[in-house]
Formats: C-alpha cells, structure tokens, sequence
C-alpha cells in the first residue's frame, strides 16, 4: 500500500481538465457508481465520505474530505483531504492519497470544462468572486480551455483582491467591485457565503457562469432570479438539490428539480448545452466523487509515495 | 498523520468487549452519527464505506472495507479493512488504521456482549457453524463473557472443524455434525451462506443464537421458522433489515420490521433483553461502524505507528 504525499507534483492542468472531462463523460452514459456523499456534522464542521467506482478507468476508492471554517485562525486549512484507492480485483488498499490540493485541482477542472462547452466565447473577461484558492484554482484551469483577455475580481477583503490581481497580472487582472466583476463573458463564485451575494440584474445576457461556493445545504452564491433566468445545469442532480447552488432556492420553492437543465456529462457529450449567444448559463458545482478518482489515478501514475505495511 | 499497521497487537478481548459494549450503550442513546454503510459493488466483490462520530469518545472517522470472496485463491484475506480517523475539532486526518484484524475482534465483541446479556446461563455449551476468522473470534470474545464448559463445532469441511477442535481443545472442543452443534446453550453461526442451514427443529428452548455471517442483501444462515419463534435482536434496526440476517425473510414476507424485539444497545441499557430461561433469542450482527471507532480508539492508546507527512 503506498502513500502518496505530495500528490499535485507532476500534475497540470492540461492532464487534469482531460480526465475530469472523461468522468462527466462516463457519468452521462451512466457508467459509473456514485452514491451520494455522506455527511457526519461536527460542532465546529464537518466531514464527507465519498465513495465511487469507474469501470473504464479500473479505479475505485473514496474521498474522505472536511470543511471546518474555523481552521484558518488554528493554521490549518479550512478543508483537507484524503483519498483511499481500492484494487477492483481483489478490494486491498493501493493507495492513500493526500488530496488537500488535488480537491482544488479537481473543482478546478470542472469549472473549466463547464466553462469549455458553456462559455459564449473563446477569448473571455473573468469576473471571478472570491480570491481563495478555489478562485485561483478556477482561473488556471480555465486559462487551458479558453483565452483569457482579462480578468476582474472581487473579495470582501480587498487587500485579498489586490493581492489576487497582482498574481494573475498576466491576465490582465484588477480588482473591482462586486457588481463590475458580474459584468464578465465567464463569472465565477468560490465564496462560502449562506446568502445570494451576485444580484440579478447585474448579470447580462450571454454569460456563463461557475457557481462554486454552495457546496453543503443552506448555502447560495446567487440571486434565485438568475437561476429563473438561466439555464442551469449540475455535476450530479442529487448532489446538487441537496447541497449545490439551488439547493436553498429548491428548499424555498423558487426553483424545481425539473428546472434544471441537465448534466455536465450531458453538456460534454453533446446532448445539452447552451444554444443561443444571449443565453445565461449556470454551472453549479457541489464536487463528485468521480472527479476525485480521476485525479487520483493521475496522481498515482505520476506521483511519489512511500511504502506502508498491508495487510 | 499516524499509520498504525500492527493495529491489534496490544488488544485484547476484555478490554475490546467493553468497548464495544459502550458504544452499543451511545447507540441505544440515539448519541452517535451512523448513517448507513454505502456498498460499492464488483464483479468479484464489494466494498462498504462506513462513516460514523461518537462524541462521548471523541472519536469520528471511516472504515473502508472489502469483502471479495475468491481472494484466497490469490492468498489475500476475503476481507480486508482500513479505518480513518479524523480530529474532530479540525477534521485534519488524524490516524489511518490497518483495520482488517480489528474488524474480526470487534465483531467477536459484539457477539460477546449479545452473549453476556442474552445467554440462558453463565456456565455454556457453545455451537460454532463454520471454522474460520470469525468463528476463532466469536470463542475467543464470548469466553471473556461466559464460561465455556464445552464447544461443538461444524464446518463444511470436516478437517477445517478437527483444526479447530484442536485449537480450542482446553475447552473441550470437538467436531460434530451441524445438528449437534445446534444443540448447545449458545450457538454462533459465521459462514457466508446464502440459504438456511440451521434448521427450526434443532434448536431447542432457551438457546441464545448469535447470527455473525449474513452481512449482505442475500446472505441467511437460519430458518426462517425460528426467527418466527426466537425475540430476535438487533445491532442496528435498518442495517439489519438491509443486510442482517432477517434481510431475505423480510424480503420474502416472511418476516417483519415490526418482528424485530430491539436492539443490542437496548439490551445493555436494559430496556429490552431476555425474559424468560426457555425464550429463544437471536442477536443479528451486521457489523456497525461505531464499532469500528471503538476499537480503534483502542488501537491509538496503544499501538505501534509511522508517522506520515499530511498536510
């Protein structure tokens, strides 16, 4: 059994965008076993366990990861994340995978595909909200898929957006208000916020937009109206009515599971997508499981380890 | 982050019971998060994930574990077990467990503690169906409990049972035929059946039947007709009308939720148990996840680790 510690080394976002892109692929077809995600809640946080299979790339395991927003002031970070591989053959451990950075890269991922076959353009402006390594995250991986022509981003801190905008100067980054950082062909939201924070009528027609934030119930990024406007498509139709972007919309009766437009999967193998320039599109990304053994396959086939006693 | 490989090395039974017989005290509380165990499933096996946090321990985690029934001919264990462990004031990963003894031990120790409160009397007869992992356990457990004034053992395979005999032969242990086994104070059935082989008619009154082996939808080891004349007891109410031994009489009409006389935590607690000498009682194990915690609690008091980098 080995374990892998630093796990993201060899990685790049090429190579990840193109497996996580395979996985949605293999989830539309329904070829895949994913359960839903299970929460054990914690006075100060949680933790969900996240078991899958994909048959096409021989690999099975679960994620163990935590959200404990308090962690920041203990130095530690807020979500940390291990990966169990499983053999298929004969069900021993292969591998323990330290999925802390992986995690981002994976959602990462996502967004840039979502953003691939979503986008109303390839050469963008970036709203991004939030400047947290999920947002960093974001812009790298969909700098892979689209050409970034500049990027606008928010954060309540705005030393934090300053600092974000100095990193990504390449891209010809600054830090704006919230309401100007809407105004983008491809926003993306990375904030835990509980409540809409990106209005409605800041949204023209056209954009496309990564809803990263809401990831667990009672969370939202979004004005609900934008969702009504929008079509808004989902990693997982389970996953996300419980705990993605409109599961409190859904909970208040402003939006409805048959409202939702399809799949990413669905999106990526050509059955549902964006068909108009003027439409506003919505990815709402709660993370799947099958993501996360894309990126571990990655990560073994290139990763260090070291060897741990089993059985 | 800890990896602790010879996880069972310092253990023992008395000291494993107890802890088993108190988390079963926690379940009775309704003071623990166990929600149920998620199946992965194989064309040569499965795997279960099995999340669950007991507060009054301070312990949370995960066990993952395999059930590949044609491992042996690959010389690995049928079931192999890691168990993870996270702080629960960051969610950092704290321990990861070699888990595939422990799971053996701590299901012994269920079926012990069953045994304690259930059996008719102190001084016993122990019927053993099936010779192996589990069979070894259940002795060894029970014998912390009870005292065992002899042992009849079947197995399929006849040497499998002298094998046994020998082993446990300081408790008069000897190798009959699967009736004669059934005629004992306290029977134990551990073999991964999946129709009745414990006939109704060789069960007398009064036994107590600790039903170990049915851990999956499909697997039963007793005639219907005595969980129709037994109380039959329980780990945990839906777990075991998933995967218990009751799960194909349910399916069948055979047998009811409604059938079920409680659960092992009420036992202890003292609400629910044995009421008469001549009643017959089953106690269904499926396996629970807080008892996993348990042990491995145990394990980290005083086991040999490596420490591993994380985060």
């Amino acid at each position: 059994m080995r374990y892998y510690h630093d796990s993201d080394e060899t990685l790049n976002y090429e190579q990840v965008n193109r497996a996580v892109e395979a996985v949605f692929r293999e989830h539309a077809r329904g070829h895949v076993q994913m359960p839903p995600k299970v929460y054990i809640t914690f006075d100060h946080g949680d933790f969900r366990t996240m078991p899958a299979y994909v048959p096409s790339l021989g690999i099975a395991g679960v994620k163990i990861v935590n959200v404990h927003p308090d962690n920041r002031a203990a130095g530690l970070p807020t979500v940390m994340a291990l990966t169990v591989i499983l053999d298929v053959d004969t069900g021993i451990p292969k591998a323990i995978i330290n999925a802390t950075r992986l995690t981002d890269m994976r959602t990462g991922a996502a967004g840039a595909i979502a953003a691939k076959y979503l986008s109303p353009k390839k050469e963008v402006i970036l709203g991004v909200i939030g400047s947290g390594k999920q947002a960093e995250s974001q812009v790298e991986a969909i700098s892979k898929e689209l050409t970034i022509t500049g990027i606008r981003v928010w954060s309540r801190e705005e030393k934090n957006a300053l600092a974000f905008a100095a990193r990504f100067r390449d891209y010809s980054c600054t830090s704006t208000s919230i309401e100007k950082a809407c105004d983008a062909d491809v926003v993306v939201t990375t904030t835990p916020s509980r409540k809409p924070i990106v209005m409605h009528e800041w949204i023209h027609e056209g954009t496309h937009i990564n809803a990263i934030g809401a990831d667990a119930p009672g969370k939202e990024e979004l004005d609900p109206l934008i969702l009504k406007r929008a079509k808004v498509f989902v990693d997982d139709r389970p996953q996300a009515i419980h705990s993605g972007e409109i599961n409190v919309p859904i909970t208040k009766g402003l939006f409805h599971a048959h409202d939702i437009a399809g799949t990413l999967g669905e999106v990526v193998v050509g059955v549902k997508g964006r068909k108009k320039p003027d439409e506003i599109t919505v990815f709402d990304s709660t993370g799947l499981a099958i993501q996360d053994l894309a990126i571990a396959g990655l990560a073994m086939a290139g990763g260090k380890w070291v060897e741990l006693p089993f059985p």
